[in-house]
């Protein structure tokens, strides 16, 4: 059991706690196919998964006003289907599809292990995503969250640190009473450098056939774990 | 049950959820006796209480900063135990008496009715304790919510219009997609000037002997229950 332990744990939520790229493949797939509307959905998924970074970017930058990630989302949706060629989408439609990332299905450790460390943990997420759309996943994919940490509350994104040292200063904690827990060995380096705990646990299919990084910890991470289940267990829960 | 269904449904907490009277007596009493401060504590915890409001008052109209209730609780605290005389407090015992706004139980009903409504609507409290306390007192009490509101989400006290759009605007709602359920006809009367659908359930022994009003419904509320079970089978839950 680690030595010590937070007060609370937040959750990076995108790839770390829900499966994003099956999710809304199989979602969208079954969309199109029910509607009679061809497209890749497939790869139209992993090219929205790429514009997500550049496109909070375009906030950091002052070049777009602060918004929501739905609306960022909904920026980069209606770009695509374009690009794509996908005809034949309603405004109701398309409104649907970007709320596809409110309906995320969790890893199949999420639900078993976050119910474990509830029991001796605050647990929340502290995503990039809006507060609206973590609600409604965690009513979805049945997380047991405490609080709920989005990017709207600190009109920030990861990894700006007012995101980090948010949750501290609303939890009236210490950043080090406070674990971030990724996938990510990116966010935890910068949550690190906030003075928060860390806990890495690798999500090695995220990204399918295309993923890069993240097989393993790339530092020495307060906790490094291989699911949330087996996290759980490291905090002695 | 009640034709129009809310999405979401927002929890005065002091009173209406918890028992703050009841649960802060006992506990203070205890600690006294305990610690052998000798003190009237019952009475300390209805000053306290009345204290309340006023000093919300005092950042309201810019006499004081923006605080959270925690410091505002503690300011009060500080002024209450030299009237009351009491002595041989530390000040790890000022900080644990004023956590106690922490460590509240619910009513009988609260959870079991929470846990009802929690099947089909978004649950939290929209509270004027900050997130810190509110999260802390959900961990205490067991109340399952979804998502916490805290009054320094929004830098504003209800009855303030800031806190009950607020929560319409994080959760991407209409106001009239919103229901405000308390115990207090005031804090309704100010949410359906917002736009927001109400519900009245009383607790005629919130303030024990001291207790005036908010007996009964004192307008049409959309819905008026006896408790929050009561509210969850009116809701169809």
């Amino acid at each position: 059991m680690a030595a010590n332990q937070p007060v609370a744990i937040v959750f990076d939520t995108f790839g770390t706690v829900v499966d994003w790229r099956g999710s809304l493949s199989t979602e969208l797939t079954a969309f199109g196919r029910a509607r009679g509307i061809e497209g890749d959905w497939a790869a139209l998924v992993d090219a929205w998964r790429a514009a997500y970074r550049p496109s909070m970017q375009r906030v950091r930058s002052g070049e777009l006003p602060w918004m929501k990630l739905d609306a960022l989302h909904r920026m980069s949706l209606d770009r695509l289907v374009a690009e794509f060629g996908i005809k034949g989408l309603s405004e109701a439609d398309l409104r649907h599809i970007n709320l596809g990332w409110h309906r995320l299905y969790g890893w199949p450790d999420s639900v078993p292990g976050l119910t474990r460390l509830k029991r001796k943990f605050i647990i929340g997420p502290l995503s990039n995503g809006n507060v609206a759309l973590l609600t409604n996943m965690a009513k979805f994919a049945g997380l047991p969250w405490d609080v709920v940490f989005g990017s709207d509350m600190f009109r920030h994104f990861k990894p700006d640190p007012e995101t980090y040292l948010g949750v501290a200063e609303i939890l009236d904690l210490e950043p080090g009473q406070v674990m971030m827990a990724a996938a990510h060995n990116g966010d935890l380096g910068s949550a690190r450098k906030c003075g928060l705990m860390t806990a890495f646990f690798p999500r090695p299919t995220e990204y399918g056939p295309h993923q890069k990084r993240d097989y393993a910890a790339e530092q020495d991470w307060d906790v490094v774990a291989t699911d949330i289940e087996d996290l759980a267990t490291k905090l002695g829960c």
